[in-house]
């Protein structure tokens, strides 16, 4: 019914997580009517995402030189190391202006399912970084609230602890802002509960 | 927080209709992490987008040739038109396999509002096709059922009806399929009572 040009487009953004075919047909259709160039614009735009993307050498985030725009910030206290599992969640923990210190990016969670091992992830250049940096006072694991993450930060601590003093953290569970607590499920209500904190 | 080139794709992608910058940074993210070369793909396909897509010369579907796939049939009944307002809405009626005739694709609708004319459209080449056609012996408007939609079906059929003397018709108005009648909106739910057929 289609030109290939098209299909092959609506095909290939489809392969996205979360596009499906329909809504791949939608962008791509609205990509045809617009006129401004946008077209190209997205094209250039993620054909050259790569190009000048590497990470980290000290904490793993996107950056263009050698270290990234953290790392770099004289102003950020290298007492605290954040440890996410990946790029986006740094972002998002920026977002929110609560932390001052470092991060360091797993790029990934250990998932014996998804055949994710640690050596797959960037543990290993953590744990030489936290022998290295004798700075270090407290570590954040600042994992998902999913079996995963609770794994992979059971993980991290068991073994941070052969070698580091210093304390280590977790972020607090509890209900979200603005959640009402019946549409909450029982294992978010249940952290809320057994967490509790005196007012 | 990110190199620019992260930032850049992710505001490109944002540009798109129904994609906010955090679903943006979402997919840009994942594209980073795929490793089977899908934003390669992805960008080449965007950009060739409109390399070979044309109108097609009768119906002014998109096409790779001088004709689209639907005119080029010669098993598709050419007495009877569908105009249809864009590209996605033919492909819609085509999955249907209900309707065995040729089409008139519009692109777009008269819309007062955003300032789309007649003129705009691909409206005075149907009008020609139409008095040129003899074979034609119906004409089926399959606007979409809001306002614009109508008031170019009402603009459409006016005119023909100057100089075509077949019938003109437009798509049943009623209750969706599977849908529950509490939820439907009290227009649906007016013209299914209005327009009711016998059992």
């Amino acid at each position: 019914m289609l030109p290939s040009a098209i299909t092959n487009a609506i095909e290939a953004l489809s392969d996205l997580p979360g596009i499906g075919s329909r809504s791949a047909e939608r962008l791509i259709f609205s990509l045809l009517r617009n006129e401004s160039g946008l077209d190209r614009k997205i094209a250039r735009a993620i054909g050259g995402l790569r190009e000048n993307i590497r990470e980290c050498k000290t904490c793993f985030h996107f950056c263009e030189g050698e270290h990234c725009v953290v790392c770099n910030n004289p102003g950020r206290d290298g007492r605290v190391i954040c440890v996410v599992e990946t790029p986006v969640d740094l972002v998002a923990l920026e977002r929110t202006h609560e932390f001052k210190g470092k991060y360091h990016v797993l790029h990934g969670v250990i998932s014996p399912m998804n055949k994710v091992r640690p050596e797959d992830l960037r543990i290993s250049p953590f744990f030489e970084r936290v022998k290295r940096t004798s700075e270090i006072e407290e570590i954040v694991l600042a994992m998902s609230g999913n079996v995963e993450g609770d794994g992979t930060a059971l993980f991290l601590s068991e073994n941070l602890q052969r070698f580091f003093n210093g304390k280590i953290t977790r972020l607090a569970r509890g209900i979200p802002s603005g959640g009402d607590l019946d549409y909450l499920d029982v294992g978010t209500l249940s952290r809320a509960i057994s967490e509790r904190r005196e007012f």
